[in-house]
C-alpha cells in the first residue's frame, strides 16, 4: 500500500495580501480554498486586478472536487468569473450571502447559468471524494464568514478563513469556540491561521465600540452625516442604520456596488432596517441636514468614488457643504495613504467636520489581533501549523506566536505561494514548487500584461517616449533627408527645439560613420541609432526616455 | 503717516509636506524662513525634487533682507542650491551645523564661494531692517535647532520652526521654555507654529525611551546589529553611538549622505565618539558579529539605498545574513510604506531579525503632539495664530487647538501656500495671493516639467502609447500604402497583430469618408484619425492608449 499522504499547496495569498487560494490535496482528490482577486500595487501602471495562477487546478482539474468560499469579499471571491471558464462545472461551496454576492458578479459575467453553486452551513458536512468539509463559524467584516475543518485520510485541517473572535459581534452571532475545542480534542493534523494583523499586539476591539462612536456622532452632528466605508462591510452598514434609528435620521445609500451589496444582505436577511428608514439618494434633499445620513464608498480615497465626487461638486445628486460631518469608517490599505488624505483635506476645505481613525474610533478591523491568534493555537493545538493571509513580515510575526505558544520550530512552516508542504505519517516538508507566475486583468482582457510592457510602462512614466522617424530610399537603402524627431512625456529645462536639432544631427553624424547600410540590415542601424540617441540624451539631460526608432521605406 | 502693516506668505510647506518657506515682509523690508525641497508624489511621475516657487523673492529682491534657516533638514535648507543662483548676495543666517550641511550642498552645486554665509546663535539679535530677529532652542531630530523671534514695527513674530519639548534630548539642551514664556510676557502678534503631528494626541515622548530600546536589542542581539534611519538623524546617530559603547560594538557608517553628515557633526562638535569606535566599512569583517553596529540608511526602502542592496545581496561589502539583527528606525513617510514593508520582507526571508515601529519602539517623531502645541500656544498667548508645516487636515487640527486653548476662530488663519496674511493695528485679513507653480527638478533641470508632461507621462504609464505613421506623397497629398503602427506598453489579450491589421484598416475607412486632403490640412486629418483610432481601441480593449499620428511626406 502507497504511503498515506497530504499536500497544502497555496495558490495566493501568502506572502501578499489578497487573491487568497489555497488547495488541499490528498492525491486522489483536491480542493481549493477561495478565490480572491488582488488590487494591484502602484508600479504595475495600468493594471486592473491581479488573480492566481490556476495552472495546477487546470492540471488536475479531474481531480478537482470544489472550490469552497469561506466568506463574500473580493478578495475571496473576486475571481472566481476570471478563473470559471478554464474550470467548467466544478461546484462552488459558499455560505448564503457569500453565494448572493457571487452571483452577482458571475451574472454581470454571463456565467451565472453554467455555474454550479451550492450553499452550505455552519455543522453541515460536505463529503468530497476521501475529504470532508465542515464549516464553522468565526466573525468577520461580513456577516455569514465560516472556517473549514477538512477531515482528511491524514488528520483534520483547520483553515480559519477571515477571522477574529467578537463576543458581541454586530450580527450577534458570536465564533464558534466551543467547536474549535472539540476540534482540538479531536486532534488537528494543520492549522492554516489568517495572519492579516499579526503585527498587531493585544485583542481586536468589539465592534461595540464603532456602534458607541457612531451613535455619538449621529447624536451631536448639526447637520448631515455622510459615512463612507467598504462597499461589502456589510455589518458596518447595520452599524449605520442602528444609530440613524436611534437619532431620527434616514439614510440613503449611494454607490452602485454598495447598494447592490446592502440589497442581496436586505434580500438574504442579512441586513435589516425598520420600514421607511432607507431612502433613495433622490429623496436626500427633501429632509433637513439633522435628519440624514448618507452611506457610501471612496474610504480608500478612490478618485472616482462617490465619495470624491460629492468632495469635488462633481456628484450628480449631492455635494458636500459646511456643517456636514463625514466620517471615513475603514484602515487605510497601504499605498492608499496619499489618496486618502488628498480626501480628508478636500472634505476640509470643502468646510466639513472629518472624522478617520487617526482622530476617532470609527472604525474596527475585520482580523484577529496577537492574543485571539494566540488563542486560536490553544484553541486547536494543531501539530503543524501553517500562517496564512499576510505578506511576509506578518507570517513571520504569526509563526513567532506559534512558538510563544510552544510549538517547535519544525512543525511550523512559512510558506509562500506555489510552495507545496508535502505532510506525511512521518513529518512535513516543502517538497516542490507550483508556477505561479502573476496573472493581470487589465481592461477586457485576462494574463495579457507581460513584464516587458510593465517595465515598458514604467520607463514610459519616468521619463517619456522618444520617436525617431526615419525615410530609407527602398531601392538604394539610402537615408531621404534626416530623421524627424517627436517626443512625449520628455522634458527638458533648455531650449527643446535645439536639443531635437542637435540629437538629429547626433544621428545622422553617428551614421556617417558607418558602411551605408542595405535595407535588410537597418534592423542593426536602428539598434545602433538607440544607442547613440540614449547616450545623447543622457549626456545632456540626466534622462532616459524610452527610444522608438521607426524606419519608413519611401 | 502710512499705516502699518506686515504681511505673512507662505511660500511652501502650508497644505503639504515639505519646501517649506515663509516670507515676512514689512512692506520696506521683507525675510524668508527656510528654503526647502519636497519629495514628490506618487503620481508625479519620474520628477526628482519640488522646490518653493520664489517669484515673489526674485520680484522684491531689492527688499530682501535674508533667507534664515531654523536647522539643517533637506525640507528647509535643501532648496538653496537651487534658489540662490536667482537671488545672489542674498544672506543665509543659520546656526553652526545647518550652516556646515549647507556648506556641503552649495558645494556640490559649485556655488560655495559666491553665498554669503553667517552664523546666529540662541539668544543673538539680527537687525535686518526694519526687522530684528532673535533665534531660540527648541528640540528636533536633529540638534542646534531653533525658533525665531521676529519683531517687527507692528509686534513680535513666533516661528517655531520644527520643534518638540523634549526635557531629556539627546543633546543635552531641553527647548528653551522660560524664554518662550518671557516672549508671551513681552505680547506676541503672531503664532506660526508646526502642524506635523497635530493629529496625534498626548505628547511625543522622550528621545530616552529610543536609547533605552536601543541598548537593549544591542544587549540581547545574537550577531550585528544594523540600524537604517535618516541620513540628517544626527540625535539617533549619537544614540546608536552611546548603545555600541555600552556593549562593547564598533560603529561603522555605512552610506555616502550619512557618513557626510556624521563627519561634519564631528567636526563641528554634534557627535562625539570615544577614539577607536567608529570603524570604516572594510574593517567590518574584522570583528565577530556579536562587536558590530552598522548605521545606515533605506529606513524608507529606497530600493537603491545601502540596506536595500545589503537585503539583495548587492552591496560592494556587506551582505544580510541570518542572526543579523535590522532596525528600521525612523516613521514610514506616507506613500513610502510599499516600500518599506517590501523591504522588511526581503529582510526576513534573509532570516535576519527585523524591528520596525510597528513591533518595537526603535523611532521617535521630532514633532511635537497634541500636549505640547497647546503648551506652545500658552506659552506665547499670540494674537493671532497661523498653523503652518503641514497638510490640510494637520492645519485643521491645530487650528482646533488654538480654540481648544481659548483663541477666537477669527484670530486662527488657516492659509495655503501663496496666500497673503495682512495684519494691521486693525486686524488681520487674507488679502491677496502670489503666485506659487510647483517647481520641479527633474534630471539637469530645474522648472521644466509642466503639469501636460505630467498628464502624458500619467496615460503612458497607464496603457502605453501607439504611434501611426502615415506615408503622405509630398505633391499629390495623398496616402501612400496603409498607416504603419507601433505600439510600447500597450496590451491586448486577443492577437495583437490582427488587433493592428483592423486598426489600419478603421483608420482607412475613416479617411476615406472624407474629402482626399490638401496637405495643409493634414493637421485636421490627424486629430481625426487619433480620434477614430481611440475611439475603436477603447471599444475592443477598454484601454485609452496615448496615440502619436506622425504624417510623413515622401
Amino acid at each position: 500500500m502507497s504511503q498515506r499522504l497530504l499536500r497544502l499547496i497555496p495558490l495566493g495569498g501568502l506572502g501578499e495580501i489578497g487573491k487568497n487560494m489555497m488547495v488541499i490535496d490528498t492525491g486522489r482528490d483536491l480542493i481549493a480554498v477561495d478565490c480572491g482577486v488582488q488590487f494591484p500595487e502602484e508600479e504595475m501602471l495600468g493594471i486592473d486586478l491581479v488573480i492566481p495562477d490556476i495552472s495546477y487546478l487546470v492540471t488536475h482539474r479531474d481531480r478537482l472536487r470544489a472550490i469552497l468560499i469561506t466568506h463574500g469579499h473580493e478578495d475571496h471571491i473576486g475571481a472566481l468569473p476570471y478563473v470559471l471558464p478554464k474550470l467548467r462545472g466544478v461546484p462552488i461551496w459558499a455560505t448564503r450571502l457569500a453565494l448572493g454576492l457571487i452571483r452577482v458578479r458571475l451574472r454581470e459575467h454571463r456565467l451565472l447559468e453554467e455555474a454550479n453553486l451550492a450553499e452550505y452551513r455552519p455543522g453541515d458536512r460536505i463529503r468530497l471524494g476521501e475529504l470532508e468539509v465542515e464549516p464553522f463559524r468565526v466573525n468577520h467584516s461580513i456577516p455569514d464568514s465560516v472556517g473549514l475543518a477538512i477531515r482528511t485520510p491524514l488528520g483534520t485541517v483547520i483553515h480559519t478563513g477571515d477571522f477574529k473572535f467578537d463576543h458581541t459581534p454586530v450580527d450577534g452571532v458570536p465564533a464558534d469556540f466551543a467547536r474549535l475545542a472539540r476540534f482540538g480534542d479531536e486532534g488537528v493534523l494543520a492549522l492554516l491561521s489568517d495572519s492579516t494583523y499579526a503585527e498587531r499586539p493585544g485583542y481586536t476591539p468589539s465592534e461595540q465600540r464603532v456602534s458607541a462612536a457612531l451613535l455619538n456622532i449621529f447624536h451631536e452632528a448639526p447637520g448631515r452625516v455622510i459615512i463612507a466605508t467598504f462597499a461589502s462591510l456589510i455589518a458596518r452598514i447595520q452599524q449605520v442604520i442602528d444609530a440613524a434609528v436611534r437619532t431620527n435620521r434616514k439614510v440613503a445609500i449611494i454607490g452602485r456596488s454598495m447598494e447592490q451589496n446592502a440589497q442581496i444582505a436586505l434580500e438574504l436577511g442579512y441586513l435589516s432596517a425598520p420600514p421607511g428608514v432607507l431612502i433613495r439618494p433622490e429623496e436626500v434633499n427633501r429632509y433637513s441636514g439633522r435628519e440624514i445620513a448618507i452611506l457610501t464608498t471612496g474610504s480608500q480615497g478612490e478618485p472616482m468614488s462617490s465619495l470624491a465626487r460629492m468632495a469635488s461638486g462633481e456628484h450628480r445628486l449631492l455635494s458636500v457643504v459646511p456643517g456636514d460631518t463625514i466620517i471615513l469608517s475603514a484602515t487605510p490599505i497601504p499605498g492608499n495613504e496619499t489618496l486618502i488624505n488628498r480626501t480628508i483635506d478636500n472634505l476640509f476645505k470643502q468646510g466639513a467636520e472629518v472624522l478617520y481613525s487617526r482622530v476617532s474610533e470609527v472604525h474596527i478591523q475585520g482580523h484577529a489581533s496577537q492574543e485571539e491568534l494566540k488563542m486560536m493555537l490553544n484553541l486547536t493545538r494543531p501539530r503543524y501549523f501553517v500562517p496564512i493571509h499576510g505578506e511576509y513580515r506578518m507570517l513571520v510575526q504569526h509563526a513567532k506566536l506559534g512558538q510563544a505558544v510552544g510549538l517547535p520550530d519544525e512543525q511550523i512552516f512559512i510558506l509562500e505561494d506555489g510552495e507545496v508542504l508535502e505532510i506525511t505519517e512521518h513529518g512535513a516538508t516543502v517538497v516542490d514548487r507550483v508556477p505561479v507566475s502573476e496573472v493581470y486583468v487589465d481592461g477586457l482582457g485576462v494574463g495579457d500584461v507581460t513584464s516587458v510592457i510593465l517595465r515598458d510602462r514604467r520607463q514610459l512614466a519616468s521619463d517619456g517616449i522618444v520617436v525617431v522617424v526615419f525615410q530609407v530610399d527602398h531601392r538604394t537603402a539610402q537615408l531621404v533627408d534626416e530623421p524627424d524627431i517627436f517626443t512625449r512625456g520628455f522634458v527638458y529645462s533648455g531650449n527643446l527645439p535645439v536639443l531635437i536639432e542637435r540629437a538629429r544631427h547626433a544621428i545622422v553624424e553617428e551614421l556617417r560613420h558607418e558602411y551605408a547600410p542595405h535595407l535588410a540590415e537597418w534592423k542593426v542601424v536602428t539598434d545602433q541609432v538607440r544607442e547613440a540617441l540614449a547616450r545623447f540624451i543622457w549626456d545632456q539631460t540626466r534622462q532616459r526616455p524610452m527610444i522608438l526608432p521607426i524606419v519608413v521605406e519611401v
